[in-house]
């Protein structure tokens, strides 16, 4: 039987799961950032990702639902607002609608959901039954990806706007926004996560969760490599770029 | 607002879900049947299959939980029982089992589920979850896929028996069993379906369900062509074919 890890291994342990799973290594945003992918294949990956956007509240929401502390509650509340805004207007998901705007998608088509990949269905609802079902523990450490995703998103947003002209800073404004919430909100994950994880057992669960997280975003890039780079093949009722002026 | 469907109208509309997007045009499948599939690439099938194999009886009792007849419940849970056996040699889980022995794979790791698929587990889930969650009668109607499975059965007993010299008749004892079993549960499940689903909004959902539960088998072969076949990328954690002997 081992000792607990240390706050301090702990935070190791779980930045060693990011730097072995996150999908910035995935082929799919290697190609991205890279500028190689075709503007069809930008607007496959920005309406299957448009999925898991909306779902992100409902996520939080239900993480929020969990959890008996206001104070608690008071910082978690915050994820949900960024992500819903004020009105129609604001919020990340409209963000991600000003992405997919741009990129030529017509907007009842993304919003409707049809030309989503199962795949990326599946995943994203697996995320969301996780978060309801397992310990706020868990629910809490699957949100950790949010640690490694900053220098993804200044990698990407630079490569994006260097190589693709259709694209510009304020179709990318959802990337910029979240350069200032996911550091604050993973610092407040981490945190939590480092102070509650005192067990191996919950220190199991913990890095455990979040390897379950980072294989909910991998297999997104999967599918969408699958199904739009090769061997390409679209599974039935997937969006079809050539469809699409 | 059209009128309902006649229950033949019904019946051709869910068969033509079939004709359409059962796994069977998978090109997985199509290679699987050609006896073009590896020794590796069929270990990596019949491992993630495993873990389907293995959620069936959970999914059939999420079923049966919710069924208030006792004439249902007598008639549904003959897939249990035939599902799990009377005792740990028996039953489909143990003949898929039966199939795994015969690739070569160690019945340990194979139980394990370590080296499935992330979108295999969130594929099987979200039919788990879909049976659970949605109305009985959409439950039952997602089982519907057993209507085109015997031919697909056929087809491949008889192609893997001739091609592929490490299998035999014992090894897929599974299939031999299910080509009489299924036709017995379709019919049952057919005949709820056509005699509930009389309102147009009832057929429709009864159809995509339908849907729903092909996009679950398609989804699973989309990985597997994708992490096994092309571009063969297989996902952190993943099954490895090398690795066997």
């Amino acid at each position: 039987m081992n000792a607990p890890l240390s706050a301090e291994q702990l935070e190791a342990g779980l930045r060693k799961v990011g730097e072995e799973r996150y999908h910035d290594k995935h082929p799919f945003h290697q190609l991205m950032n890279a500028g190689k992918l075709s503007k069809g294949q930008l607007q496959a990956w920005a309406l299957n990702r448009f999925y898991y956007q909306a779902m992100i509240p409902i996520k939080d929401a239900a993480i929020l639902s969990r959890m008996e502390h206001a104070e608690l509650r008071r910082a978690w509340r915050q994820r949900i607002i960024d992500h819903d805004g004020d009105n129609a207007d604001q919020g990340g998901i409209r963000r991600w609608i000003a992405l997919t705007d741009g990129l030529g998608l017509e907007r009842a088509y993304v919003e409707s959901l049809q030309g989503v990949l199962p795949a990326t269905r599946f995943a994203v609802e697996a995320y969301v039954h996780f978060v309801r079902e397992r310990s706020l523990l868990e629910a809490i450490a699957s949100s950790l990806t949010e640690m490694f995703s900053q220098s993804t998103i200044r990698e990407r947003v630079s490569s994006m706007l260097a190589r693709y002209d259709f694209l510009n800073v304020d179709v990318l404004a959802y990337f910029d926004k979240r350069l200032t919430q996911a550091p604050r909100d993973a610092d407040f994950a981490l945190n939590y996560v480092k102070r509650e994880a005192r067990t191996v057992q919950d220190q199991k669960a913990a890095i455990a969760a979040l390897e379950f997280k980072c294989a909910v975003l991998w297999s997104q890039l999967d599918a969408l490599y699958y199904a739009y780079v090769t061997p390409a093949f679209r599974p039935p009722g997937a969006f079809n770029p050539e469809s699409v002026a």
